[in-house]
């Protein structure tokens, strides 16, 4: 039996599913915190849950093979150093959630839905749409490009930022990072869905935003540290931004009375733009946990080298 | 030479863009208004513009061959009476950006957009979402089809209502008319894409809206009359629906001060669901032009027995 640690808040939903679903050759313990879980640890092979709970707990985990996290954001896991293990994630169940947040703001803009919601007079002034404008997407890997697709099928031409300017499926046209600028020219939408490294520190920064298209709208579903905040917010004051909706930012949750809360044009979602519905999350782990069982390649490993 | 008369209260902007492709065969006049049309009426053999101007100077165009709708809502010709003479639609144009219109509230509904659009709090409480949910689409032609299958892209079961329950394509399932109890039953979405006939009056009713889930979410994006209103005020207020949106009413525009601008869960969109770009028109009025002087079939003509 291998022996495996469910470490989250969410640890009691996560048992429910699990048991439903049984999981031969597991032996289980879960924990909703820190303090009740360390007299697990010791002869603990496998963890899965919270990233920032495991890498609190790795240093009491000798026997660790392998943690699967529960969220996509794993730097807490990356910034513990530690290396002797195999991390996975859970990217791809990200894309659709993600893509129905991207869309839903970008439709909502155009169609400016939330003075309509509530609208007291007629008004058929004529709203905008989303076929036939450019929208380029930070990260291309499988959140980045399932929100592409879709894109493209509502008409919209594609531009896609990597590292190298890799060619991917749903781009029709990629950009490396070093060339970010001519990636970001005349666009009409931004959306920017890059991991937390240091590679990604401030990319979306006065330069980029200067070469969007006047009137441009800027979505942050990814991690706060990719977005020059004074930067931003210069942007949106100019008009270069029509509007910018953030899920991310640098601390989070922002506090009450933070000046950011009433910045003209800007939405605060409060990370919110991929919630991870428990099942999808405990299948992914469940379907790995059987092909680590099996000695097959886990789905969604993490380079720790790379970051992601 | 064929005598066409563009007659459309944008009919300077139709001229601009007839005269920047040229039509070769037309002698073109424009009108904006009927008075100025009426002149130009005796000789005109086809006929471009708006619905309800083409049908009042129908009585003084003796010579009419065609008249081309440059609108999707065709109740006046179809209501003047007269036959002898094709007429053409637009329809194939409007799925876009109905698809925007519905697609844009469904999601902003579930991911609570008009609400975090000026949030001032932290707040991550879990947003809904529309993929697993089942969306029923009165209207399968060839707006509610477009609908439809972005739906299926986005994880959506869809179902379609059309007046014999035939199959059409981005529909998982359809019902007739007749059966509209059993395409109701459960359904999270109800949208009305359907044109104006006496086939369609008051089809939304209290036997339909009491059929659909708990929570659904109602959108009207095709004409006024499918919908009784004071059935559907029940629903919202019973709390069977959880919010509508109407983009068409019986009588348009809605007065200033009218109690459904105030009714609670109820959104009022003043008729620019399905805004129809100019150049679009055009593009159909132009082909269909070239297909008329070749004697080729038109595209979108209207059949007046069933009034599409």
């Amino acid at each position: 039996m291998v022996k495996v640690l469910v470490l989250s808040p969410h640890a009691e939903r996560y048992r429910e599913l699990i048991e439903r679903e049984g999981l031969p050759g597991a032996q289980l313990s879960y924990a909703c915190e820190l303090a009740t879980a360390l007299p697990l640890a010791a002869d603990c092979e496998v963890l899965f849950g919270a990233p920032d709970l495991l890498a609190a707990i790795l240093p009491d985990c000798p026997a660790l093979q392998w943690a699967q996290s529960s969220w996509a954001g794993i730097t807490p896991l990356l910034e513990a150093g530690r290396r002797d293990y195999r991390l996975t994630g859970v990217k791809d169940i990200f894309g659709a959630p993600m893509t129905e947040f991207v869309l839903g703001w970008l439709l909502a803009l155009e169609r400016n839905i939330p003075r309509r919601f509530a609208a007291i007079h007629w008004d058929d002034s004529r709203d905008g749409h989303v076929a036939g404008k450019t929208i380029g997407i930070m990260g291309t890997g499988s959140i980045g490009a399932h929100l592409a697709q879709h894109c493209q099928r509502l008409g919209l031409t594609t531009r896609g930022l990597n590292s190298n300017g890799r060619a991917v499926e749903g781009f029709d046209q990629s950009w490396a990072t070093d060339d970010r600028l001519a990636f970001a020219q005349d666009l009409d939408y931004l959306v920017a869905l890059l991991p937390h490294t240091p590679g990604t520190d401030g990319l979306v920064d006065t330069a980029l935003l200067n070469a969007l298209a006047a009137g441009a709208i800027f979505i942050n579903g990814g991690r706060g540290n990719a977005v020059d905040m004074r930067a931003l917010l210069a942007a949106l004051a100019s008009g270069r931004l029509r509007h910018a909706v953030l899920d991310v930012l640098p601390e989070e949750p922002l506090a009450d009375g933070d000046p950011l809360w009433s910045v003209e044009g800007l939405s605060i979602t409060s990370h919110t733009a991929a919630p991870t519905p428990g099942q999808r999350i405990v299948e992914v782990f469940t379907g790995n946990f059987r092909r680590y069982l099996a000695g097959e390649t886990l789905h969604h490993e993490i380079d720790f080298e790379r970051g992601y």
